[in-house]
């Protein structure tokens, strides 16, 4: 089995635009509510529920990982996005890929900064939650619906993700 | 003017029901997922976005307030439920209350534990996002739509927030 390694990126608005959304404090609020004590930055996530589904929010209790990790399934929602809020300050990884016939193209891996949360735009090929602390607790957005919404896909090369 | 003192609880499905959900890993997961490393407490929140919203997901950067805390009005979103998801483990003050003929009853003030959101059901008197500690930064899923979907109410008594 081939072996890749793959280096880590911080994650950024911008690098992470081809596969979802940043949600984070950055940039000029939107506005200041609440007397001026709070700053709302407005509907920072592209979402989509797909014809059938509906919004829902779950808590994910991951368990933790560690650097080097070893990168064996992607997967994908083909009929919604997924929003995954870290309810901590701690950095988590996050792993996206572009589609190439199918199959998930070479990985990229990503770390956040522990002041953000993302969210997969629909079908985007991603690893699973993967914090590297504890507590790996999330909220999670993503479609209530009555179809499997998943694709697993298992790798032959083996990808190693480093720090 | 009247000057009334309010104790803070801990906050539980229980004692918040009446108000609305609370979004946390508790109880036994619903599923386990991603190989057994994760562990699923599924569609926590009874989400209402109304006729006309849609779900929205907003980032809160709130300064944070200390006990004891005065509290001089609350507000009502008449058209959606909102939901707020701490972006980190610090505990936050919430405060609700029953209706009384269109104005918020005596307010009820809880602590949550650090590792629980809260979902407001519709149309629920509370106060203003009220971090203890920084960072305050929410992830907020609440309406998108065209109607203010805000009503506020300035208190005559004074109500004093106390640990």
């Amino acid at each position: 089995m081939t072996m890749v390694a793959i280096k880590t990126q911080l994650i950024t608005a911008q690098n992470f635009a081809p596969f979802g959304d940043i949600l984070d404090a950055s940039g000029t609020p939107d506005m200041a509510i609440n007397q001026g004590l709070c700053d709302r930055h407005h509907d920072r996530a592209k979402l989509d529920f797909g014809p059938d589904g509906r919004a829902g929010i779950s808590i994910f209790n991951a368990q933790p990982r560690s650097l080097p990790y070893v990168l064996e399934m992607m997967e994908r929602h083909p009929d919604a996005c997924q929003a995954f809020i870290p309810m901590s300050e701690n950095p988590f990884l996050v792993i996206v890929a572009h589609d190439k016939g199918g199959e998930p193209d070479k990985p990229r891996a990503f770390l956040t900064d522990g002041k953000q949360g993302i969210n997969f735009h629909r079908n985007i090929w991603h690893g699973v939650l993967t914090p590297l602390a504890a507590p790996g607790l999330f909220a999670v957005v993503d479609r209530i619906g009555d179809t499997p919404n998943l694709e697993e896909y298992w790798f032959q090369t083996q990808y190693v993700v480093n720090s």
